[in-house]
């Protein structure tokens, strides 16, 4: 298949990311939010955040990562983030079989570029994964519990001991972000939005 | 207000960018596409098919420009991209004003910063603004009539020429987009979901 025509199929079928609906609601609580709106949204959280990242930290390299992180999910889907360890394991080898069936489609050099992005991004390991890792673990938690939003009804286990304990790992080791992301959680807990 | 307040707010506003219904169906046809998503696709598309600007391009700057451009249709809506002239100045007066809306709920500095992207992807001058806009041009062009598509039933005057005569501008200076899209155009006539 010549080159250009192979880029343009695999643009087609990332358009199914539009498809894929995520637990979370859009600030208005209208609806569901879907991976590919999410994803745009995180890249604008990379570009008027990026100050509160390390200075060492590649900005263009964290919205890259974030353009792409969530594509395997076309094969795969989306789980909420309060899994089992048994769901995370196997939601994990969905996701590896998703990479390879997806970025496959692409011409063989492409393949690697995207593929090592999007395990860069799974791995948490670079300062441009473990930003990108930090903003995707705060945006769900600003639309649902910043300000004007209606809380999570369809989650009620998701109290303020429980968000916190889950986003500390992604977010603590960036002061601002973190401290955000409890004064949200406290201001929520004061609204009535979010059990205590 | 406090500077990461103030960007809250303004991510929280720009939640409302997936609520903008544009023209364009899906690839599936099962609804109409929404601008963050759009604008998500056009990023991946910065990032896929770069190889086509011309070797000076920032496509880091690309992805910016991308990510942002839309962002005034929250307080101007979105516009078919077949108008009059009269309807296109007006639709330029209301973003116009929209961006001073929209961009001035951020921190002074950064006012200017994201103000500057829109006004470069605007004037269409800069190789980076350049090779975003034929992207935008590009993309539902695709989407409609690419492989799979199933054309654009609602506007049944987008004919091949009138199509190509609006795409030209955009895309004639990408030899290789505009082959596409060319290229594109007549399978979609050949598939009998583009009138001739």
């Amino acid at each position: 298949m010549p080159r250009l025509q192979a880029q343009v199929n695999f643009l087609l079928t990332c358009d199914q990311l539009k498809a894929v609906t995520r637990t979370t609601l859009l600030h208005s609580g209208a609806r569901a939010e879907n991976s590919a709106e999410h994803s745009w949204h995180l890249a604008l959280m990379a570009l008027t955040l990026g100050e509160y990242a390390p200075p060492e930290t590649n900005l263009g390299r964290v919205v890259e990562l974030l353009v792409l992180h969530d594509l395997v999910e076309i094969y795969a889907g989306d789980v909420h983030f309060d899994q089992s360890e048994t769901a995370k394991i196997q939601q994990t080898q969905r996701e590896t079989e998703a990479a390879a069936r997806l970025f496959g489609q692409l011409p063989p050099d492409q393949r690697g570029t995207f593929h090592s992005a999007w395990q860069e991004f799974e791995a948490r390991q670079t300062p441009e994964a473990r930003f990108a890792r930090a903003l995707d673990a705060l945006q769900p938690m600003l639309l649902t519990w910043g300000p004007g939003g209606i809380g999570s009804a369809a989650h009620p286990e998701l109290t303020f001991g429980r968000v916190l304990a889950l986003k500390r790992s992604a977010l603590e080791e960036f002061p601002a972000l973190w401290e955000l992301a409890q004064g949200t959680a406290a201001q929520a807990v004061a609204a009535g939005i979010m059990p205590e």
